[in-house]
């Protein structure tokens, strides 16, 4: 088949049907209704906005998640818009199916509606980047563009979405790193369509700089700034937010999800497959075989990491699996890789060159003449020169788990700081994995997890 | 036993008798004679002098090596020296017992004689340091200086050889780097006595500088060369020739074996033994227990390295080892130390932390957005990303004798030139040697060979 064919086939899964359209339409008349009424009856001077996908006809047939921002006016203090904010969110939820008070920067509610999630969320009604003064502040300028620009390639986008998402390259969240729906859009607008931006991927990697809305002629000095910012900051792309010349609407996406982008956009120009866009399931496999096939070992730190959301968990996984690195290296084990998650518990799985050491090693100590040198003579059974430095034999533990509890229970860990208790009462078990991480264990042993080739 | 009764004691082994000294004395006014009878035969203008530790007195007893030097007139030329030197030297030893020509910076002949080594070396009869013009041409100042500064300490520089031989620091030679019998003879003159050399063994070692001869007053600038060009070095001492302030009469000698004359000049202070002259027969052991002990393995290569003598060949292996080291350390293999020599064979010894690693590796790539990158991509299985480089695994050998093999064969291992070729035919065995090499093996691994204590 032809890119024509697989895209056809792809768009008639992606595309919202009529009756889809008609529900999500009525939906957001009848919360845009109900925000209207509550906001008149309790005489405040908000308006409401849809922003997301939805409110631009980009979002994927099936995925209905609804923004609904509540605008106040910029004259109002911070702490006034929060707290009537969360209350007029309140009042608007009691009337929708259930809700709860979610957090970001500052506090909102999140709604369930017909089987929809809603979220409601206060921000500042502004005209321009210059009075942008909370985070969501700049949705509602973001749709704006948006809906001006796209000109009717709303599939456009709808298949460069599902491509990245089938590819694992979508989504924005710190803890992944990927491409936001707000950055695919602006790509289709300026490239095209879905297969003109999967051309471009190596084209734009060299251009770096994307300046859809010429912010670099029209406010030059901002817009510099942000690219000098993001060029030392080493990102793979620039593109400068078209409502905000201070902002890198690529700033999250790391090299890892641009080099899958890159690799697979090339993939697919050469050959078409619906795969790209919804993968078979995940190859499965043996990690025991995987460990014997490369001669490794597997140690895999199991604990309790509470409460904390992925977004702040994985980050601190991922500082206490490097750190793992870093001290098992001075103790003489290699570290070939690392893998963090959260199934039941969390995990921190670090692959080892091996599973013993020698059971002495070489402590080199000070120069022989001074004070530390005499005592260093002094506390060693056998000592010897090489040059001026002294040197003995230690004996060690040999065995990597109990190297692991020794070194927790020294501190001699680099941890990330909210998991660091949870760490030291961590189970850490040898070639061996739970029930629930045996499919993990296989990807990450394999490299699958992270393999570029099919 | 105070330290009196033991110097008492050690003083009667290596004080020669007086019969021995009767033989000596005959032995060098027959030389003498002989010597005078072929010049004046041969019609040469050549004066013969006794040097070395005979000529000085001393000398230990037992210790009976004549260096006999025929010194000519600094007007001849260099070839003319050489040439007539070597010619007179074999005209001598005709008349001794058997003799052989031997190489250094210019030949010379070595015989034997009533069962004593009889050195024949011609020089220039030099009667200053400004016009020494061979190497050897020092050696009648040396002797000069000594006789007319040692006023009757003999027998002290005889204790301190005999305690540098004991504690394993005497000899100034390239692989040897100790204390010579010159520089024992300085020291002695410098600070009174054996016990005094002894107790001044750390103060020597911060005052840095010895000059008996007061270069630094009288050739300041000269003298000021020497430090700094040794000082520049490293060098543990710094002791400027009486006879000629340009050289260092330390110069050759090491950290290692002044670390040793450090440590055992404090324990000799503090409890007196004989043995420290007179050491017991080395330890032995098993080294196939230290192994075990130890946890490490011992892999062992041995040659036939031909006929170089041991100041050209151990430079040469030790490279070999420190080339090992590094190219193994590449392999994951850690070597915990080296040991080189010649037994039947030339061996260099390894001590290393594992006999296998694992059978993968994990090959660091390119940036996955240039042309090597594609081509990386390409020509492996599994690939993936972490920032912009590309990884992927790699099949290697696990044997530790397998990837030695491998590394002389692609030429990956630094070695000594001289030994090349020989050590890419070695025999390489792992955790086993030879009979012969099985004590030598057990005092590297145990390290009782460089211990710096009992």
């Amino acid at each position: 088949m032809d890119h024509g064919e697989i895209i056809q086939g792809v768009l008639t899964r992606v595309r919202p049907t009529e009756e889809e359209r008609a529900f999500i339409e009525k939906l957001m008349n009848d919360l845009k209704t109900l925000a209207e009424e509550t906001i008149e009856s309790l005489d405040l001077d908000v308006r409401p906005y849809f922003v997301g996908s939805l409110a631009k006809d980009t979002y994927l047939a099936g995925d209905h998640d609804v923004d609904l921002f509540l605008a106040f006016s910029p004259d109002i203090p911070l702490e006034e818009l929060r707290e009537k904010g969360l209350e007029l969110g309140k009042v608007i939820a009691e009337k929708l199916d259930t809700y709860e008070i979610a957090y970001a920067e500052h506090p909102y509610v999140r709604a369930r509606y017909r089987g929809v999630s809603v979220d409601l969320v206060p921000c500042y009604d502004v005209g321009s980047w210059r009075d942008v003064r909370t985070a969501v502040d700049r949705s509602i300028l973001h749709n704006r563009w948006v809906l001006e620009n796209l000109n009717g390639r709303n599939d456009e986008v709808r298949l460069l979405k599902r491509f990245l998402k089938g590819i694992n390259a979508y989504g924005s969240e710190i803890y992944i790193r990927g491409f936001s729906g707000y950055l695919a859009e602006i790509l289709v607008i300026k490239y095209g369509s879905f297969l003109d931006v999967l051309e471009k991927a190596d084209f734009m990697l060299r251009q770096k700089i994307i300046d859809p809305a010429n912010w670099l002629k029209r406010e030059h000095e901002v817009a510099m700034k942000t690219v000098k910012r993001e060029a030392e900051a080493d990102k793979p792309l620039i593109v400068i937010d078209p409502v905000d010349p201070r902002r890198n609407v690529a700033a999250n996406l790391g090299w890892e999800k641009y080099g899958r982008f890159y690799f697979k956009a090339g993939q697919f120009m050469e050959s078409p497959r619906e795969e790209f866009f919804f993968p078979k399931g995940q190859k499965r496999g043996s990690y025991l075989s995987e460990l014997r096939r490369k001669g490794t070992h597997l140690v895999t730190l199991v604990f309790d990491a509470g409460e904390a959301v992925e977004d702040v968990l994985l980050p601190q996984l991922e500082r206490s699996a490097g750190g793992f690195e870093k001290a098992l290296s001075r103790e003489g084990f290699n570290v070939l890789g690392w893998n963090v998650g959260k199934a039941k518990k969390a995990f921190i799985m670090l692959e080892l060159d091996r599973r013993e050491r020698e059971r002495v090693r070489i402590k080199p100590g000070p120069e022989f003449f001074t004070e530390r040198g005499r005592d260093f003579y002094r506390k060693n059974e056998r000592v010897w020169l090489r040059g001026k430095r002294l040197f003995a034999e230690k004996r060690v533990k040999e065995n990597v788990i109990e190297v692991i509890t020794e070194l927790l229970e020294k501190n001699q860990v680099a941890l990330g700081k909210g998991i660091r208790e949870a760490v030291k009462e961590a189970d850490v078990l040898l070639n061996y994995v739970p029930k629930e991480l045996e499919d993990e264990a296989y990807l990450f042993l394999s490299r699958e997890k992270w393999n570029l080739k099919e």
